[in-house]
């Protein structure tokens, strides 16, 4: 390839022409059309640099082993397929490499196929060094695959997948056509970059297979890929098919698990897990037959139930194929497992999934949970499996594994990173020492850049000082930055349009020693509308709504209706929002439809005369599992006469493959709160299918109730040390659970019970 | 001016300089703002030809009456402001001329503001001869007036305001400061064009004063305009202070009338209305005090209760601001009205509504129905009225009207297109001889085109013949224009993207001896997606949903989730659909949030196994007076084993601005369908909000229920000549009237009892 493109420099091209016998240089979409129809094995189109746009490329042939038909890039990385863009694959021996789609996103169900259609499907072809990067269809809850693999003996290797957004596997190995079975395909040193929360069921990174193929051999090797902030949903790798080996690959921060959802006779070997201490970062969840998990490495993972560092579920006796297949003739030794939440046995054991685990051995692994937390867990027999030289260095340990050898361990951490004992009596326990981990610079293209850590607010910007005078603010944050800190002098602001933000921005009240206050008023139904890439952080602003006009569907801060690909934060700290009186139902953040915010986060901040609800994240209807919020922080704030619930959080349907929503609600004082006729409500607190919430030290008085509903899953729910004065009982419903309500809601204190 | 302009022709600018002591001559907008700074009494800015983008214009100063400050266009109608742009206008004495905003929409509140500040409210200015075209904020639901009058002697005259599809007064005169009061604003020779159905509250097409300062005169003469085809809701112009004068005006196929609705003496005097027998076009409402209606001509107008040709209200005894301000010392003469469906007296009687009209006179009006209809109606006591000589050449008349000389009179058409009596002795009856109609030529600028007849489908476009192959139907549709008609040969279309849609197009089967079907399959979860400009006619062809993926939220053809400002027509006859059952809830036309149909209409068609609902209009779930569908017609059709509702409207929120839905639901014949457990309504037809339904001669079988909810205002249902077989009673209730249900249910039968 670098002999033909250093000729390729040289030339000159005007029109599709071959300058080697092989060789078709093609200029635009025409060009390329007719190269396709001429070329022969052996034969190279190759893509002059620059944008092609909208371009639904396809390429077929019949290449041969040693003479593949060739697509490239003139230079690689120098061609780019914007718009609606897509690639199909079809014939055989067919390499593509050197592209890069961005600013668009497919027509299609998906940006690479490895099949042109149902009749001309891929074999024995090649997709390297090929770039997807926020090539996300503009509506999250629009699916798609990114690639999706069919044919046989295909490989996939040193690709970049960044940032998709939208509904859909990020790669997906397809099984419905008989010719795609025992494949044979490499999956191999790619780059799958960071994938944010989706908020919805859909965001797996690596599927391979469904249920209803899932009793076919797949056989595809998947091994040295990085897995960097994949945190689409609960599983990153979804493996449905018998037969497939994960191997070599490294997730980073990554929440979720490798799952062997369906299928049998995997192997799952040499791992590594490393999971930084972020909330849900899992490791491997076995279910069905014959699995091997062995020599992994897990580091600091913080996920317990199906997103634990292993996860050994119970079945379902004679399971259908959708459901979960018992786990029998497991295989699990010498993984290391430090500093993480949680190991579990008989994982999701109820009525339904009564049959443990049999014929199994779990063996020479090295466990380390956090210390003075509960780690190894068992849920139901354990008899099935056959334990021996386990060893536990931290962490609390089930009745059940008493056999467990429990000492502490000296470790070290060696040349590749990972930790290890440092007694070499111990050299034979848990993950091999010969493990190497692959680097980030050994995987995806190595001309294309990697995405570094995410900073919002402040961290990386310049401070902008602005005094009132005429949309003086506006004008601050259009011309604003990723970081900006707007510094606010004391002062009246009159903003008379709504600011549309599409950075991460700041805005502050800038310190003054009188402490006097940055008052801003606005003449629209809304001071702030959140768009692609807005965020936004306030920090001791005061917020009137005396100017606001009376309009339905006021909204200090609310989102665009158009689509938003990225997820966004709001926070709010030492703020004082007052006066959104003018209509019935005046909100302060209203998060709508396909929006999805990582976090709202209010603390410090006071509320007082609002008619509508201070955080509206309840756009999602339809019940279909999505929502509009993952984590909802308001603690220390006072709510005074805020005529909606403080919080109306709504996640419906029955789907389990989200982590959130989480609500923390703690230690605020809340007044005459909730009663607005138009609250349909009738709480102070509505919290529908969240799954974690601790509502917990709040000081509540003549106020509507706090409504919890839980819907599917185990949601975890706390309601305790809260004192209600003149306020309804607490409001607790299951949907979906057979019994009483699940929630903690000790150690709170009604004053009209106390009275009596 | 034209002098000037011809100097500024032959000079050279290629900065900004005064080319006489005068005149700037500015090219960009710095140049602009420069030349703003210095400008005096007399002074000309001339913006340079061409694109002005994203320019918050703004212009104020001190002119004199015989030098004003002038902005305007180096030739008219070849500045064009686009992009988020807008005018602002403080100080005295300015002039704007000759300016376009279009491909765009303002960030403010207003497109055009007569003042740049509450401190800098513009008086004795002139906007004249600017064009605001389809300059409307993306989303239909953000509002913003196109133009806001404050201040006093302004005048606004010869501009065209055309397709208004957002949220909001198109012009508005504002009296919230003492200065904008008893104003003196002359609104004349202007063409306010086509505004569509809104399908909310806020699509008044020209409103002065609101009910907060109704008390206050306006005193603003509103003259010579034509409205042509102003649908946007139930109030054309929408008059709420005192003192107002409307003469002169035309108003062409305009869905509402020109209401009086607070504020007393106002004096409506020889406006002419042509109704073109469209429905809902209506006349004159009276409200208040002191109001003189004379020498008005009308016409073909379709009307009736609040959109009569003349609807003399009754009112609230000491009626608060915001309500009904009893009629009092109204004169109603020498007005002609025919063939018009509805002249009522004492409109809107109820308990609250008590108050008859007192003092006042109707004399002298020529009045003509429609023949065999009810037309002159009273609705409560009439004898505070003082009738004379009123004659009444068609339609029926309440007996407390028999005084009125009920008479057949030969008219003919004079030569200023109205309709008067042929004998000379009638002269003086209605209308007087003349009026002399302002014509579209007089009003508007005049080097700007007016909009033409709406044309949808297949009138004005080629026919494109397709036989099935790899994306023909899609490429075909991607490169379809308005009008264009795409005639599938028989055979099978496997279609393997969503084809988005934005244009008018027609999708048939070529007419063939054998009958053969053209059956389209699909891969993705929907076939068609509707965008700006998407209208879809399917004219018998087949669809079948076996290919499509199992996706939730499955729809054949939705709306995209971008917000679209026009309204859209979906129509569907001879088609067959069927199969749509790869998940629980898939449906053939979803329409979403923000989108409103104009019309859709389904006929002889048939649709089998379908698991969720045919059409769902139900996105708009807020209670804000918001919807999704004007027209809906489903007549003629089979409906078996579908799951969800045959048809789900939703029209929440309890104001009454609104004309639609209207629901036409006749002779299909239904079975097995509304039963799925995913249709929350439980019912095979849910109408909810619906204001007129007519629910007729259909055979229904082993279904859910029809539900009909009732909300605000009169809505009128019949449920009549159905026939029910093993289905459950009707469903029917009333949120907002107490009492029994309004609908008309006879002459049903349902089949189990009969069997009883």
């Amino acid at each position: 390839m670098i002999a033909r493109l250093c000729l390729v420099a040289l030339g000159v091209w005007h029109i599709a022409t071959p300058v080697l016998a092989e060789d078709y240089i093609v200029q635009n979409q025409d060009e390329y059309a007719a190269a396709v129809d001429v070329i022969e094995a052996g034969d190279v189109i190759i893509l002059t640099n620059g944008e092609w746009r909208d371009f639904e490329m396809v390429i077929t042939g019949e290449g041969r082993e040693d003479a593949p038909i060739t697509v490239t890039s003139q230079d690689a990385g120098q061609v780019f397929l914007t718009g609606q863009s897509s690639l199909r694959i079809g014939g055989r021996h067919i390499l593509v490499s050197g592209l890069v789609f961005r600013d668009g996103y497919s027509p299609r169900g998906e940006v690479i196929s490895f099949r042109r259609n149902k009749d001309d499907v891929a074999h024995n072809s090649r997709v390297t060094e090929v770039v997807i990067d926020n090539f996300s269809k503009p509506d999250r809850y629009e699916s798609d695959y990114w690639v999706g693999i069919y044919g046989s003996g295909n490989r996939f290797d040193h690709n970049n997948l960044v940032g998709k957004t939208n509904k859909g596997v990020t790669l997906a190995v397809r099984l419905d056509q008989e010719e795609s079975r025992n494949n044979g395909h490499l999956i191999d040193h790619n780059y799958f970059g960071p994938r944010p929360v989706l908020g919805s069921n859909g965001g797996e990174t690596l599927r391979i297979g469904t249920s209803r193929y899932s009793m076919h051999q797949s056989g595809t090797l998947v091994e040295n890929n990085i897995f960097d902030r994949t945190d689409g949903e609960v599983e990153i790798i979804s493996s449905k098919s018998g037969g497939n080996v994960f191997r070599g690959n490294v997730f980073l921060r990554s929440r979720g698990t490798l799952t062997l959802r369906h299928g049998d006779d995997a192997v799952v070997e040499r791992n590594v897990f490393l999971g930084g201490g972020k909330d849900y970062t899992g490791g491997i969840r076995v279910i069905n037959r014959g699995q091997t998990v062995r020599d992994n490495y897990m580091e600091g993972l913080r996920g317990e139930a199906f997103s634990s560092a292993l996860a050994i579920m119970n079945g379902v006796p004679n399971s259908p194929v959708n459901r979960y297949v018992e786990v029998a003739g497991a295989t699990i030794e010498g993984n290391t497992i430090l500093d993480s939440r949680r190991v579990g046995f008989n994982v999701g054991a109820d009525d339904e999934r009564s049959a443990a685990p049999s014929d199994s051995t779990f063996a020479g692994n090295l466990l380390g949970g956090i210390e003075g937390q509960s780690f190894l867990e068992v849920y139901d027999d354990v008899s099935g499996i056959a334990f021996d030289g386990n060893v536990v260095v931290e962490g609390g340990v089930a009745d059940e594994l008493a056999s467990f050898d429990r000492r502490s361990i000296a470790m070290e951490r060696a040349e590749n990173g990972l930790l290890y004992p440092v007694d070499p009596k111990f050299a034979a326990l848990g993950a091999p020492r010969d493990l190497s981990p692959v680097t980030l610079d050994q995987v995806g293209a190595s001309w294309y850049p990697k995405p570094g850590d995410d900073v919002l607010f402040g961290a990386s910007g310049e401070t902008i000082a602005i005094a009132p005078g005429e949309d003086a603010l506006v004008n601050a944050v259009l011309v604003a930055k990723d970081g900006d800190v707007i510094q606010l002098a004391p002062g009246e602001y009159v903003v008379e349009r709504t600011i549309p933000l599409d950075a991460a921005v700041t805005i502050a009240t800038a310190p003054n020693d009188a402490g006097e206050a940055a008052v801003v008023f606005f003449t629209r139904p809304s001071l702030f509308e959140l768009r692609e890439g807005g965020n936004l952080r306030l920090d001791g602003v005061t917020i009137d709504g005396a100017l606001a006009p009376d309009s339905v569907g006021n909204s200090m801060i609310r989102t665009t209706t158009f689509p938003i690909k990225s997820n966004l934060t709001v926070e709010m700290d030492g703020v004082t929002v007052r006066g959104l009186v003018v209509n019935k139902s005046f909100n302060v953040l209203t998060l709508g439809k396909s929006a999805l915010a990582d976090a709202v986060t209010i603390r410090n901040s006071q509320f007082a005369d609002i008619t509508g609800a201070i955080v509206s994240a309840a756009a999602e209807t339809e019940d279909y599992g999505q929502y509009n919020v993952e984590y909802l922080d308001v603690t220390g704030n006072t709510f005074a006469n805020v005529g909606g619930p403080i919080a109306d959080i709504y996640r419906g349907g029955r789907d389990e493959s989200t982590f959130g929503p989480f609500v923390a609600f703690a230690n605020n004082q809340i007044a005459g709160s909730g009663l607005a006729p138009t609250n349909g409500t009738g709480a102070s607190l509505n919290l529908h299918g969240v799954q974690i919430a601790n509502v917990t030290g709040n000081q509540v008085a003549g106020s509507a109730p706090f409504r919890i509903v839980h819907t599917v899953g185990t949601p975890i729910t706390a309601v305790t040390g809260n004192q209600f004065a003149e306020t309804g009982e607490l409001v607790l419903e299951e949907l979906n659970f057979d019994g009483p309500h699940r929630a903690d809601v000790s150690g709170n204190v009604f004053a009209e019970e106390d009275a009596e």
